[in-house]
């Protein structure tokens, strides 16, 4: 099968809010012929309007069941919270032939969400998070090549239909993005680790210092340092409310982890131990130099898949 | 007066510890030619021999006496702790003619230590902050443009003498650098803020999660974000534990008004508290887009400026 075309094996795409990752998906798709048709459902007519100007989608609907009336596969690609009430939305209007997928970030509230809704998991549900993103967001933002090279994780449980995994593995390889499959609770606390406290904690920085405007002289100060460690403070609090509460269980462990570690160096601190603080900077410097290596790897790939 | 020259206004110059910041500063006013002869110091007869190559230097002892024998200024630039000492030993070796400076990330000690080492604060020891660095270091990363548009805060205390911290105000413009005064307290707090307390958090973090190599297969699934949360703890331990240490009053502070500001964080997430999590993100991320102006500006001035 060649670049050029994939004969529309995945047939129509319905994506349930239609903004940067769903928008990106199905332009992704569109361009290696690999859908018959995009059809694009939300409240926000503009964007949905936007979204057919900009050839991201064929037709739209406002109204949901119109919008998956027919469809292979619905692409639940609403904000976080509103994803787990699309799901129970969903259970009358979508047949068992119809493959049900999500981008969010967190797996385990949607999981608990279609166990509550459907009375069990259901095996046309294959839940799945494409780790990519962009400072923009909107439909406006969406481009074909952004998950290139950037990992989808694919959380399947046991109730979860072969063939519908493999499909869905399959429409995320076409975007040129790397596959891995993870339990539901692996990924949640792999996420809580290396994304969700890293957001919490420069929230909670930038808040401690310099949520009062009056403290704002200190950022005359700040060199890159500071710039670096906080640049995700500036992400949007909606989207990280939702994570943050979506994602709790796991999340609350990462912080208690990290706040141990940090309890640990103040203690190290406070008592003058210079080899404790010594041998913990060059652990951790160790580790993130090797993932320096990792990411170095990755962007080589990356040129030479261009 | 021109660019050209500043008729060698700074006299004999002697580096004490020859590396990234020291080799850079000896460049910078060797290109404006505003010192007549540099002089360096140091353990490392290999780094001394490489300044003089670079024609960082003119020439070198590692003699501390016959380094610092005429200088009219002794920048020492050192590591942190080292610097401590380096006060000490300069009692009996400089007159009160000679101006003593300083390029450490913390005052405080220092201020401490000359105290100590002199009896009272010296009237001609100015104690200043480049905060300016590179991911490079040693003599051979110097390099004459390091400073430009970057900040250089000085911290004279009441008994600093007028003319010498006027002289190394204008030492440090020569390079380009943007100058600050704060006393040493309010420096060190808002070092521990800006730079310190980010350089623990982010070696915390990495040690909780990665710290065991076992563990560290979670790169794979990390992010743009954990990439800049985390860059800073591929700094040099050895400078870092020597700051944590160095300035470990205002750290300790910082690192607990951090810690509570999380663990209201954590109190909201585990309380399912949304408008709490959403008012303080909104909050912080206000903060630092309002940095990223600033930072905007900043970078605005120097394409200005080139």
């Amino acid at each position: 099968m060649s670049d050029s075309g994939f004969a529309n094996d995945f047939g129509r795409l319905t994506i349930l809010g239609l903004g940067l990752i769903g928008g990106s998906l199905a332009k992704a798709l569109k361009q290696k012929n690999a859908v018959r048709e995009v059809v694009g459902w939300g409240h926000r007519e503009l964007s949905l309007q936007k979204g057919i100007e900009l050839g991201v989608i064929d037709r739209y609907s406002l109204d949901l069941a119109e919008a998956v009336k027919g469809a292979d596969i619905v692409v639940i690609a609403t904000p976080t919270l509103i994803a787990e009430t699309m799901l129970q939305k969903l259970v009358p209007l979508v047949p068992a032939s119809t493959i049900i997928t999500d981008v969010a970030s967190v797996k385990g509230n949607l999981l608990r969400a279609a166990q509550r809704a459907f009375g069990k998991e259901p095996a046309n549900l294959v839940l799945a998070h494409p780790i990519a993103g962009s400072e923009q967001s909107g439909v406006s933002a969406a481009k074909a090549d952004l998950f290139i090279n950037h990992r989808v994780i694919v959380t399947p449980t046991e109730c979860t239909s072969k063939s519908a995994l493999e499909k869905i593995e399959a429409m995320w390889k076409i975007t040129g993005a790397e596959l891995s499959r993870l339990n539901v609770d692996d990924h949640d606390t792999i996420l809580a680790a290396t994304s969700h406290l890293p957001h919490i904690a420069a929230f909670a920085l930038v808040d401690a210092f310099a949520g009062d405007p009056a403290q704002r002289e200190i950022f005359k100060y700040a060199a890159g340092g500071f710039r670096d460690f906080t640049r995700i403070a500036s992400s949007d609090p909606t989207m990280w409310r939702d994570i943050a509460l979506a994602n709790s269980p796991a999340l609350l462990k990462s912080i208690d982890l990290f706040s141990e570690h940090l309890v640990q160096l103040r203690a190290a601190i406070a008592a003058g131990d210079s080899e404790k603080l010594l041998t913990t900077f060059t652990r951790a410097k160790q580790a993130r130099d090797q993932f320096a290596e990792v990411l170095r790897q990755r962007a080589t790939n990356q040129i030479s898949h261009e």
